[in-house]
């Protein structure tokens, strides 16, 4: 096998980079983002940003926050977006730091459709999205062969905070798995709407809270009980949700917890017995 | 904000660590990722893995081919297992390099399971999946405000090669926005039941071969003309398929055409006039 160096591309004065930051831990980061942050001249990141992420940006980077989130005053999309083409305009090489991915939940692509009314040239640098990176962390495959061949992913709350623009029902009669970001404020209806939709309260459910960073904690519990028990034990936003049986899957697959806590692992958490197919 | 360097985790002797390579382009391998090949002993990769990726190899590693593609004899899936738990116990420093991230249809629940009844330590490394990253790659969000707020991954034929696993028809029904992984083989089937599901045969419908990848093909066209479009053009495995009204926001996210053709690309892909909300 020849060996080839990583060659970047170049990023040029006045463009725009979009890029993903992944879940959390900065491991998870992608060469073209860490090249980013190496040659920005200013990081516009989001609340979701991890610090140990922004801490690998190049010295002569400045930052400028755009979080979105309670308790923190939150830029206006608009706002935003013509930040970026102002930046860009400067003859800066921008990087718009997103959490997870930026198509994925992310606004990236209202983003990117301003800078393309502005005329500024930019790149979109996909990420690792907490509801796959950040699970796995969790121990949970969002597809498992032995439980589902397809997944949704869904967002609990709109930017207006509503919850009222998903059809509950329908995707509980979809895909197996359902994979929620933005859950917690409207856990409880949610829950109801798919129990109403014919998910069973006891469907497995986790919920996870600073996935992939050191403070990450896992709550295992079920479709029924989960809003009690995630209001008992404190989770608090950021989380993702994952609903079905691939949540069961973390009592085998849970290596953060085996490498770092000796947990010790089962190779059949599905209880399928001896015969697992494995052709 | 105070500078850090990234710090990998020590990748131990006897270890197998399960990591995704991404899409295609190297430049979207992760940090973890690119430390895993620096550092392996032996790479055990897929047919999905690209050659500049594996060229990031270390001068020590050594390659193990297990891909299941046709044309190359395909291991089964218990001898990858069985390799993986040998060459841990040989000592080795053992990288299971997948294509896109190994809990998307990756079976890496699966390995880790074969590896946690060994009794081999492990870590799960995710990574961009190509339903995500692929279609960033074709300037096509999986999400966006304006069309969808839940996206549902599937794959179109299990290992067997059988389509009828999937509930089409449940599928159509749910998500506004479909993207299919292994959808070539079976197309026409699929096509035909998300019409019989509900969806209409003009919706639009993007082809993305060899995402991410100096030879990426895009087919723009509908739910209807697909199979025969597809055909004619002669789109060939690896593809990712996205059904949904985000493959029109290609005329105004090609920042990949825009970038190295010079493609124009329009601020209001969707048509919605001035009045695009913008808060």
């Amino acid at each position: 096998m020849e060996r080839t160096p990583y060659t970047p591309p170049a990023f040029e004065p006045g463009h725009v980079w979009l890029c993903g930051a992944g879940p959390g831990d900065p491991g998870l980061l992608t060469l073209h983002a860490l090249h980013a942050l190496q040659s920005a001249d200013v990081v516009v990141y989001d609340a979701l940003v991890s610090d140990a992420v922004l801490g690998l940006a190049g010295p002569q980077a400045t930052f400028e926050y755009a979080g979105k989130r309670g308790g923190r005053p939150s830029p206006k999309q608009a706002d935003i977006s013509l930040r970026l083409v102002q930046r860009a305009r400067e003859g800066k090489r921008v990087l718009r730091l997103k959490g997870g991915d930026p198509f994925v939940f992310g606004r990236g692509g209202e983003e990117a459709l301003s800078l393309v009314a502005a005329g500024v040239p930019f790149r979109i640098v996909p990420g690792v999205t907490a509801g796959i990176g950040g699970l796995a962390y969790a121990g949970i495959p969002v597809t498992h062969r032995d439980t589902n061949q397809a997944v949704t992913f869904v967002t609990g709350h709109d930017a207006s905070g509503d919850v009222t623009g998903v059809d509950w029902a329908a995707l509980a009669g979809g895909a197996p798995v359902l994979v929620i970001y933005m859950a917690m404020k409207h856990l409880a209806t949610i829950a109801e709407r798919l129990v109403a939709g014919g998910r069973h309260g006891d469907t497995p459910v986790a919920i996870v809270s600073n996935a992939a960073l050191p403070d990450q904690r896992v709550l295992e519990t079920t479709l029924a009980r989960a809003p009690a028990d995630a209001e008992g034990a404190g989770m608090a936003p950021p989380c993702v949700v994952v609903v079905g049986e691939v949540a069961r899957l973390r009592a085998g697959l849970d290596w953060l917890g085996a490498l770092t806590d000796g947990k010790v692992l089962v190779a059949d958490p599905l209880g399928l017995g001896r015969e697992r197919r494995t052709g």
